[in-house]
Protein backbone atom coordinates (compact mmCIF):
# COMPACT_ATOMS: atom_id res chain seq x y z
CA UNK A 1 0.00 0.00 0.00
CA UNK A 2 2.83 2.36 0.77
CA UNK A 3 4.58 1.76 -3.27
CA UNK A 4 1.22 2.08 -4.22
CA UNK A 5 0.32 5.68 -2.54
CA UNK A 6 3.89 6.85 -3.19
CA UNK A 7 3.04 6.60 -6.76
CA UNK A 8 -0.20 8.01 -7.01
CA UNK A 9 1.30 10.73 -5.36
CA UNK A 10 3.51 11.58 -7.72
CA UNK A 11 1.40 10.99 -10.94
CA UNK A 12 0.23 14.70 -10.93
CA UNK A 13 3.64 16.15 -10.94
CA UNK A 14 5.01 13.66 -13.64
CA UNK A 15 2.16 15.02 -15.78
CA UNK A 16 3.61 18.59 -14.31
CA UNK A 17 6.82 17.88 -15.36
CA UNK A 18 5.99 16.06 -18.54
CA UNK A 19 3.17 18.58 -19.89
CA UNK A 20 3.06 22.19 -18.56
CA UNK A 21 4.34 24.64 -20.47
CA UNK A 22 4.61 22.95 -24.01
CA UNK A 23 2.64 24.69 -27.02
CA UNK A 24 -1.03 23.31 -27.36
CA UNK A 25 0.09 22.11 -31.04
CA UNK A 26 1.66 19.67 -28.94
CA UNK A 27 -0.16 18.39 -26.08
CA UNK A 28 -3.59 18.95 -28.53
CA UNK A 29 -2.51 16.50 -30.57
CA UNK A 30 -2.98 12.78 -30.91
CA UNK A 31 -2.31 9.33 -32.95
CA UNK A 32 -5.60 9.67 -34.84
CA UNK A 33 -8.91 8.64 -35.21
CA UNK A 34 -10.73 8.74 -32.56
CA UNK A 35 -6.88 8.36 -29.77
CA UNK A 36 -6.64 10.71 -27.12
CA UNK A 37 -4.11 13.80 -26.69
CA UNK A 38 -2.39 14.39 -23.56
CA UNK A 39 -4.71 17.78 -23.05
CA UNK A 40 -8.00 14.73 -23.36
CA UNK A 41 -5.87 11.77 -21.18
CA UNK A 42 -5.77 14.68 -18.00
CA UNK A 43 -9.29 15.11 -18.07
CA UNK A 44 -9.73 11.28 -18.17
CA UNK A 45 -7.40 11.56 -14.73
CA UNK A 46 -9.78 13.99 -13.21
CA UNK A 47 -12.76 12.47 -14.35
CA UNK A 48 -11.49 8.96 -13.02
CA UNK A 49 -11.31 10.98 -9.33
CA UNK A 50 -14.29 12.08 -9.30
CA UNK A 51 -16.16 9.04 -10.66
CA UNK A 52 -13.97 5.88 -10.51
CA UNK A 53 -11.28 4.75 -7.58
CA UNK A 54 -12.78 6.45 -4.53
CA UNK A 55 -16.38 5.85 -5.08
CA UNK A 56 -16.06 2.15 -6.47
CA UNK A 57 -13.79 1.33 -2.96
CA UNK A 58 -16.96 3.09 -1.15
CA UNK A 59 -19.18 0.74 -3.05
CA UNK A 60 -17.29 -2.24 -1.83
CA UNK A 61 -16.70 -1.21 1.79
CA UNK A 62 -20.73 -0.34 2.40
CA UNK A 63 -22.27 -2.84 -0.48
CA UNK A 64 -19.80 -6.13 -0.97
CA UNK A 65 -20.76 -7.90 -4.17
CA UNK A 66 -24.31 -6.52 -3.76
CA UNK A 67 -24.05 -3.37 -5.56
CA UNK A 68 -22.05 -3.36 -8.98
CA UNK A 69 -20.17 -0.24 -9.62
CA UNK A 70 -21.40 2.19 -12.20
CA UNK A 71 -20.09 1.92 -15.66
CA UNK A 72 -17.27 4.28 -15.81
CA UNK A 73 -17.81 6.96 -18.87
CA UNK A 74 -14.97 6.94 -20.90
CA UNK A 75 -15.84 9.82 -23.17
CA UNK A 76 -16.29 12.14 -20.01
CA UNK A 77 -13.78 14.41 -19.88
CA UNK A 78 -14.74 15.60 -23.45
CA UNK A 79 -17.68 17.27 -22.19
CA UNK A 80 -16.24 18.38 -18.84
CA UNK A 81 -12.63 19.34 -19.65
CA UNK A 82 -14.73 22.29 -22.61
CA UNK A 83 -13.28 25.34 -22.14
CA UNK A 84 -10.49 24.94 -19.82
CA UNK A 85 -6.87 25.09 -20.48
CA UNK A 86 -4.37 22.02 -20.10
CA UNK A 87 -2.70 24.31 -16.88
CA UNK A 88 -6.58 23.97 -15.15
CA UNK A 89 -6.86 20.53 -15.42
CA UNK A 90 -3.14 19.61 -14.41
CA UNK A 91 -4.24 22.15 -11.36
CA UNK A 92 -7.09 20.65 -11.18
CA UNK A 93 -6.03 17.40 -11.22
CA UNK A 94 -3.35 17.45 -8.38
CA UNK A 95 -6.55 18.88 -6.35
CA UNK A 96 -8.70 15.85 -6.74
CA UNK A 97 -5.63 13.47 -6.48
CA UNK A 98 -4.92 14.96 -2.87
CA UNK A 99 -8.38 14.98 -2.06
CA UNK A 100 -8.76 11.33 -2.95
CA UNK A 101 -5.68 10.02 -1.24
CA UNK A 102 -6.52 12.05 1.61
CA UNK A 103 -10.33 9.66 1.56
CA UNK A 104 -8.34 6.05 1.27
CA UNK A 105 -5.60 7.34 4.15
CA UNK A 106 -9.20 8.35 6.30
CA UNK A 107 -10.54 4.74 5.15
CA UNK A 108 -7.74 3.17 7.11
CA UNK A 109 -7.50 0.10 5.19
CA UNK A 110 -6.46 -3.37 7.13
CA UNK A 111 -5.40 -6.49 4.93
CA UNK A 112 -8.36 -7.51 5.62
CA UNK A 113 -9.98 -4.85 3.83
CA UNK A 114 -8.50 -5.26 0.87
CA UNK A 115 -9.07 -8.91 0.67
CA UNK A 116 -12.92 -7.58 0.29
CA UNK A 117 -15.07 -8.34 -2.66
CA UNK A 118 -17.24 -5.88 -4.56
CA UNK A 119 -18.81 -6.40 -8.56
CA UNK A 120 -17.74 -4.64 -11.49
CA UNK A 121 -20.11 -4.53 -14.38
CA UNK A 122 -17.92 -6.13 -16.90
CA UNK A 123 -16.27 -8.53 -15.16
CA UNK A 124 -18.15 -9.25 -12.06
CA UNK A 125 -16.06 -10.22 -8.73
CA UNK A 126 -12.81 -7.99 -8.08
CA UNK A 127 -11.45 -7.20 -5.00
CA UNK A 128 -10.44 -3.95 -2.92
CA UNK A 129 -6.69 -4.54 -3.54
CA UNK A 130 -7.04 -4.98 -7.48
CA UNK A 131 -8.91 -2.02 -7.90
CA UNK A 132 -6.39 -0.12 -6.06
CA UNK A 133 -3.61 -1.98 -8.06
CA UNK A 134 -5.51 -1.32 -11.08
CA UNK A 135 -5.90 2.51 -10.00
CA UNK A 136 -1.49 2.73 -9.72
CA UNK A 137 -1.46 0.68 -12.97
CA UNK A 138 -3.58 2.91 -14.74
CA UNK A 139 -1.67 5.94 -13.77
CA UNK A 140 1.22 4.64 -15.14
CA UNK A 141 -0.42 3.28 -18.29
CA UNK A 142 -1.20 6.96 -19.46
CA UNK A 143 2.29 8.42 -18.89
CA UNK A 144 3.39 5.64 -20.86
CA UNK A 145 0.64 7.31 -23.56
CA UNK A 146 1.50 10.50 -23.11
CA UNK A 147 5.11 10.09 -23.72
CA UNK A 148 4.19 7.70 -26.69
CA UNK A 149 1.92 10.53 -28.22
CA UNK A 150 4.39 13.28 -27.20
CA UNK A 151 7.26 11.53 -29.46
CA UNK A 152 5.26 10.37 -32.16
CA UNK A 153 4.84 13.92 -33.23
CA UNK A 154 9.25 13.82 -33.86
CA UNK A 155 8.74 10.77 -35.82
CA UNK A 156 9.53 12.16 -38.88
CA UNK A 157 11.82 14.48 -37.70
CA UNK A 158 14.46 11.48 -36.33
CA UNK A 159 15.43 10.71 -39.90
CA UNK A 160 16.99 7.45 -39.75
CA UNK A 161 17.05 7.38 -36.28
CA UNK A 162 13.51 6.12 -36.26
CA UNK A 163 14.69 2.35 -36.41
CA UNK A 164 15.97 2.75 -32.39
CA UNK A 165 13.04 4.60 -31.19
CA UNK A 166 9.41 2.70 -29.85
CA UNK A 167 7.71 6.28 -29.71
CA UNK A 168 8.62 7.14 -33.39
CA UNK A 169 8.47 3.30 -34.66
CA UNK A 170 5.19 2.18 -33.66
CA UNK A 171 3.46 5.54 -35.08
CA UNK B 1 13.93 24.23 -31.54
CA UNK B 2 11.73 26.45 -28.29
CA UNK B 3 9.73 23.25 -28.14
CA UNK B 4 12.43 20.37 -28.28
CA UNK B 5 14.17 22.38 -25.34
CA UNK B 6 10.95 22.93 -23.35
CA UNK B 7 11.00 18.80 -23.67
CA UNK B 8 14.82 18.17 -22.61
CA UNK B 9 14.40 20.67 -19.80
CA UNK B 10 11.36 19.30 -18.18
CA UNK B 11 12.94 15.10 -18.87
CA UNK B 12 14.97 15.66 -15.19
CA UNK B 13 12.30 16.65 -13.33
CA UNK B 14 9.61 13.86 -15.13
CA UNK B 15 11.63 11.49 -14.23
CA UNK B 16 11.84 12.96 -10.46
CA UNK B 17 8.81 12.92 -9.91
CA UNK B 18 8.12 9.28 -11.09
CA UNK B 19 11.16 7.67 -9.26
CA UNK B 20 12.68 9.51 -6.31
CA UNK B 21 11.65 7.83 -3.38
CA UNK B 22 10.16 4.54 -4.49
CA UNK B 23 11.65 1.00 -3.05
CA UNK B 24 14.49 0.00 -4.58
CA UNK B 25 12.61 -3.65 -5.40
CA UNK B 26 10.95 -1.40 -7.30
CA UNK B 27 13.57 0.99 -9.19
CA UNK B 28 15.65 -2.21 -10.13
CA UNK B 29 13.07 -4.39 -11.45
CA UNK B 30 13.47 -5.30 -15.03
CA UNK B 31 10.95 -7.08 -17.81
CA UNK B 32 13.35 -9.81 -17.61
CA UNK B 33 16.40 -11.20 -19.54
CA UNK B 34 18.52 -8.57 -20.61
CA UNK B 35 15.80 -5.52 -20.12
CA UNK B 36 16.40 -2.51 -18.07
CA UNK B 37 15.02 -1.42 -14.73
CA UNK B 38 14.30 2.49 -14.69
CA UNK B 39 17.61 2.98 -12.50
CA UNK B 40 19.67 1.25 -15.83
CA UNK B 41 17.53 3.59 -18.01
CA UNK B 42 18.67 7.16 -15.98
CA UNK B 43 22.55 5.71 -15.73
CA UNK B 44 21.62 5.20 -19.81
CA UNK B 45 20.67 8.74 -19.79
CA UNK B 46 23.57 9.71 -18.25
CA UNK B 47 25.61 8.56 -20.55
CA UNK B 48 24.25 9.96 -23.52
CA UNK B 49 24.87 13.61 -22.20
CA UNK B 50 28.28 12.70 -21.53
CA UNK B 51 28.94 10.98 -24.94
CA UNK B 52 26.16 11.02 -27.53
CA UNK B 53 24.11 14.76 -28.01
CA UNK B 54 26.37 17.05 -27.03
CA UNK B 55 29.74 15.42 -28.80
CA UNK B 56 28.42 14.15 -31.75
CA UNK B 57 26.11 18.44 -32.66
CA UNK B 58 30.04 19.20 -32.31
CA UNK B 59 31.18 16.74 -34.37
CA UNK B 60 29.16 17.48 -37.12
CA UNK B 61 29.54 21.53 -36.35
CA UNK B 62 33.01 20.92 -36.46
CA UNK B 63 34.18 18.04 -38.73
CA UNK B 64 30.79 17.76 -41.07
CA UNK B 65 30.47 14.14 -42.55
CA UNK B 66 34.44 14.10 -42.36
CA UNK B 67 34.37 12.31 -39.07
CA UNK B 68 31.59 9.81 -37.87
CA UNK B 69 29.79 9.50 -34.64
CA UNK B 70 32.09 7.69 -32.15
CA UNK B 71 29.48 4.33 -32.00
CA UNK B 72 27.36 5.15 -28.82
CA UNK B 73 27.81 2.48 -25.93
CA UNK B 74 24.93 0.98 -24.68
CA UNK B 75 25.75 -0.85 -21.75
CA UNK B 76 28.50 1.65 -20.32
CA UNK B 77 25.69 2.34 -17.40
CA UNK B 78 26.61 -0.88 -16.04
CA UNK B 79 30.11 0.34 -14.88
CA UNK B 80 29.61 4.28 -14.43
CA UNK B 81 26.30 3.52 -12.57
CA UNK B 82 28.12 1.42 -9.93
CA UNK B 83 28.02 1.83 -6.33
CA UNK B 84 25.56 4.73 -6.76
CA UNK B 85 22.22 5.51 -5.57
CA UNK B 86 19.09 6.14 -7.91
CA UNK B 87 18.86 9.96 -5.91
CA UNK B 88 22.22 10.22 -6.94
CA UNK B 89 21.84 9.34 -10.74
CA UNK B 90 18.41 11.77 -10.52
CA UNK B 91 20.89 14.10 -9.18
CA UNK B 92 24.08 13.80 -12.49
CA UNK B 93 21.14 13.48 -14.93
CA UNK B 94 19.96 16.42 -13.84
CA UNK B 95 23.48 18.60 -14.00
CA UNK B 96 24.65 16.96 -16.61
CA UNK B 97 21.31 17.97 -18.81
CA UNK B 98 21.56 21.69 -17.66
CA UNK B 99 25.06 21.67 -18.65
CA UNK B 100 24.23 20.09 -22.05
CA UNK B 101 21.17 22.66 -22.54
CA UNK B 102 23.96 25.15 -21.48
CA UNK B 103 25.85 24.26 -24.35
CA UNK B 104 23.44 24.16 -26.81
CA UNK B 105 22.34 27.42 -26.30
CA UNK B 106 26.06 28.71 -26.58
CA UNK B 107 26.13 27.30 -30.03
CA UNK B 108 23.26 29.72 -31.01
CA UNK B 109 22.69 27.48 -33.76
CA UNK B 110 20.76 28.89 -37.24
CA UNK B 111 18.09 27.21 -39.66
CA UNK B 112 21.33 26.28 -41.71
CA UNK B 113 23.82 25.36 -38.79
CA UNK B 114 20.42 22.86 -38.75
CA UNK B 115 20.72 21.12 -42.10
CA UNK B 116 24.20 20.61 -41.40
CA UNK B 117 25.12 16.92 -42.09
CA UNK B 118 27.09 14.13 -40.09
CA UNK B 119 27.82 10.86 -40.36
CA UNK B 120 26.47 8.17 -38.25
CA UNK B 121 28.60 4.89 -37.96
CA UNK B 122 25.53 2.87 -38.75
CA UNK B 123 23.09 5.23 -40.83
CA UNK B 124 25.57 7.08 -43.19
CA UNK B 125 24.57 10.91 -43.40
CA UNK B 126 21.95 12.48 -40.97
CA UNK B 127 21.38 16.47 -40.31
CA UNK B 128 21.90 18.26 -36.93
CA UNK B 129 18.23 18.66 -36.75
CA UNK B 130 17.66 14.89 -36.77
CA UNK B 131 20.26 14.45 -34.24
CA UNK B 132 18.35 16.63 -31.81
CA UNK B 133 15.08 15.33 -32.32
CA UNK B 134 16.15 11.72 -31.64
CA UNK B 135 17.43 13.19 -28.15
CA UNK B 136 13.57 14.50 -27.77
CA UNK B 137 11.73 11.68 -28.56
CA UNK B 138 14.56 9.36 -26.81
CA UNK B 139 13.71 10.85 -23.83
CA UNK B 140 10.43 10.51 -24.04
CA UNK B 141 11.13 6.39 -25.14
CA UNK B 142 12.89 5.82 -21.97
CA UNK B 143 9.79 8.20 -19.94
CA UNK B 144 7.31 5.43 -21.42
CA UNK B 145 9.40 2.67 -21.20
CA UNK B 146 10.48 3.60 -17.35
CA UNK B 147 5.95 4.17 -16.84
CA UNK B 148 6.13 0.53 -18.32
CA UNK B 149 8.27 -1.19 -16.03
CA UNK B 150 6.78 0.21 -13.50
CA UNK B 151 2.93 -0.83 -14.32
CA UNK B 152 4.40 -4.17 -15.24
CA UNK B 153 5.57 -4.82 -11.74
CA UNK B 154 1.16 -4.54 -10.88
CA UNK B 155 0.48 -7.02 -13.57
CA UNK B 156 -0.91 -9.38 -11.71
CA UNK B 157 -2.08 -7.59 -8.78
CA UNK B 158 -4.86 -5.91 -10.99
CA UNK B 159 -6.41 -9.38 -11.53
CA UNK B 160 -9.24 -8.63 -14.42
CA UNK B 161 -8.46 -5.53 -15.01
CA UNK B 162 -5.17 -6.33 -16.54
CA UNK B 163 -7.53 -6.61 -20.16
CA UNK B 164 -7.75 -2.99 -19.88
CA UNK B 165 -4.03 -1.86 -18.81
CA UNK B 166 -1.69 -1.94 -21.78
CA UNK B 167 1.48 -1.77 -19.13
CA UNK B 168 -0.13 -4.86 -17.44
CA UNK B 169 -1.24 -6.69 -20.71
CA UNK B 170 2.15 -6.31 -22.46
CA UNK B 171 4.17 -7.99 -19.51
Amino acid sequence: MDEAVAILAQTPATLDALLRGLPDTWTTAHEGGATWSPYDVVGHLIHGERADWIPRARIILEHGEDRAFEPFDRLAQLEESRGKSLADLLDEFAARRAESLRALEAMALTGSDLDRRGCHPAFGTVTLRQLLATWVAHDLDHVMQIARVLGSQYADEVGPWRAYLRVARDT
